[in-house]
């Protein structure tokens, strides 16, 4: 009998992959679902991608190999983004790494760094791949809870008293998903001193910089940061281009050669037409953000109304493209999304798996049309005379 | 200082990756290379490519996250593509699962079932990304020699001598690259019943099938493949589609399960043009394979005349999208492979890089234009007047 990798033992499918299934079944069984869980950009993506497409198709190169490292005016259009939207400066020959999407570069940047049972602080509640793929290299996650107390920031004294001897490596990701929490400046730049003082790899994850927030965050803002963090980003939320596949990772030149090795040996670069648009794409100015934003701020005093019906708390400065609500009371609101979603057709995103510190809340994606919000406020409240 | 892993100190970036920034800044010198080195196909894509893209572009779903299993009508077309073109049945529900290209389901194969320290039968020559991609595991590569006397296929009583207590896996490529051997059916029945009687994964790296093929060949076309087997499968070569990314991995559904864990934790389904287009390519008959080898064969001719030139050995029997030739004195061809670059302004692979049992050879591609080849004949003509 073949035996699998003892990786696979410790891993399970991502929970969105077996949920989506369940939530396809309903609705194949007649159920007229509402998916308010997954954060899966429903508007149309900007204009210029499908003038750019179609003129990319055509060119010599369109369908043939390509570096990988990126097509040059990808990177320059990487590193200009930065520049514009973040005042950081990243050179764009060796700084800048473009990705088939930001989630791969959670695997290659740790396949790059870690080695069997080093330790990796991973934040909890978080986004469940930087534990899924610390468990698949057969190193050890050390989780850090993030409280609403500290509006969702690591607490330094706490990370302070653990034992840091195998830490390698540390995911933060701010602004912060699924809590909603937008960066505090001052607060990360202790967790950098920290990174400095510990020789820990520091790598933000930062899909949300630019929804719902005021001065978009990079972590090369802060003092010193280069010397010790990573950072990915990702056009999937900016752009409404998830389907897409393209992200990329920022960094000091050496962090970036390492992990181009890994990938070099991995897969190839992208589709020409892929790159050659999203350079264009990257160029957009706030107007587009300002677009976008202003739909998302609708939906989401939508949202808060469905919450407010719900009897959950949350948090009216957030940022992102989820409302992050808490239970009032003791009941678990893993409860309440079954409830929602066998009693009212409504696939809301249970907090528990994100981690334990998320058991009392629910994540309400604002991928939303506001006439379906509308549809799920009525059934909210319907089900609330007849069970809540 | 941040360590990187113990993986990378071991792994190379992939030669391609480094030589052709060489062979660029030759060319920016203003050198007239002439790349007769990669496998990148030049010819252009079915027609079929551009028009469906440019109509799946504008659906719905065109730029939303998509089902890392993939759509279904894509895992139907690839079905469907076996039973056409090898009369093999896979399911398409749990039999088959698409890829951004093959070269990721070496990795993502590998971490299916590979712990550290297992070996994993590797032949020589070979692609180099199985090596690298074990290393990166660390996991350990046990090189099998293929040579001339058995048409480039496993020597059966020099593996059977081998220890294979740690062996966990192991790799064949039939159609051979770089060796352009084909298939020998009854060869490898044996190997599958090797890999049954050891508990060895035996996986067949299938990418130059429909390439100067008489007949296609599939692993699952042999008695019980499928109990020990996977089969990588790219549309890079066949449709001409190499930076598309589209490849897949076929076999049964428990070893495509695993694979699908590792996927679904790693990256996110393909680009939905990508896939509805890559599924109607699928469907195209034996007419685009024909016209295409057409072309091969002629280029072939030019690649011999060029082979002849230079004193080379080589088998007009060979398939693929390449010319494997031999230097008939002890001279090595790396040696060759130089003057050619330096003296001559034409780039060719030597065949070292896919291994030692490669040392004595050179490597042309077909993805040449005749011009190029006429012009490269000429200058390998000049070039032997001068000092061969």
């Amino acid at each position: 009998m073949i035996q699998f990798s003892k990786r696979l033992a410790q891993t399970e499918e991502y929970y969105f992959s077996k949920k989506l299934k369940e939530v396809k079944a309903l609705k194949e069984a007649g159920k007229p679902i509402i998916n308010l869980g997954i954060g899966s950009p429903d508007l149309s993506p900007p204009k210029a991608v499908f003038q750019n497409f179609e003129t990319a198709l055509q060119e010599t190169q369109a369908f043939q190999y390509q570096a990988y490292r990126g097509i040059d005016e990808l990177r320059n259009a990487m590193s200009n983004f930065y520049k514009i939207h973040y005042a950081v400066q990243l050179d764009a020959e060796d700084e800048i790494l473009p990705l088939m999407g930001s989630k791969e570069g959670i695997m290659l940047t740790s396949m790059a760094f870690l080695n069997e049972g080093d330790e990796v602080l991973i934040p909890n509640p978080g986004y469940p791949t930087y534990a899924a793929v610390t468990k698949l290299l057969n190193c050890v996650p050390n989780y850090y809870a993030l409280s609403g107390d500290k509006n969702w920031h690591p607490d330094l004294a706490e990370l302070q008293k653990k034992d840091l001897s195998k830490v390698k490596m540390m995911w933060v990701n701010y602004p912060n998903m699924p809590t909603g929490a937008d960066a505090d400046r001052s607060q990360l730049q202790e967790i950098i001193n920290f990174a400095i003082q510990h020789d820990i790899l520091l790598v933000n994850d930062n899909p949300y910089s630019m929804i719902l927030t005021e001065n978009p965050f990079s972590i090369f803002q802060l003092t010193n940061a280069k010397k010790i963090a990573l950072e990915l980003n990702s056009m999937s939320k900016s752009f409404n281009l998830a389907g897409f596949r393209v992200g990329f990772l920022a960094g000091k030149s050496d962090f970036i050669s390492a992990v181009l090795k890994v990938k070099s040996n991995m897969d190839s670069g992208m589709f020409f037409p892929i790159q050659q648009t999203a350079s264009k794409v990257l160029k957009l100015d706030r107007t587009w953000f300002e677009e976008l934003n202003t739909v998302y701020r609708k939906r989401r005093e939508w949202v808060w109304k469905i919450a407010d019906q719900l009897n959950l708390d949350y948090d009216k400065n957030s940022t992102g493209l989820f409302v992050w609500a808490k239970q009032k009371e003791a009941k678990k609101a893993a409860d309440l999304a079954d409830q929602l979603l066998y009693e009212a057709n409504l696939f809301v995103t249970p907090g528990h798996i994100f981690g334990s510190q998320g058991e009392a809340y629910l994540r309400f994606s604002l991928c939303v049309v506001i006439d379906d919000l509308k549809t799920s406020l009525e059934r909210v409240q319907k089900l609330k005379k007849k069970v809540l």
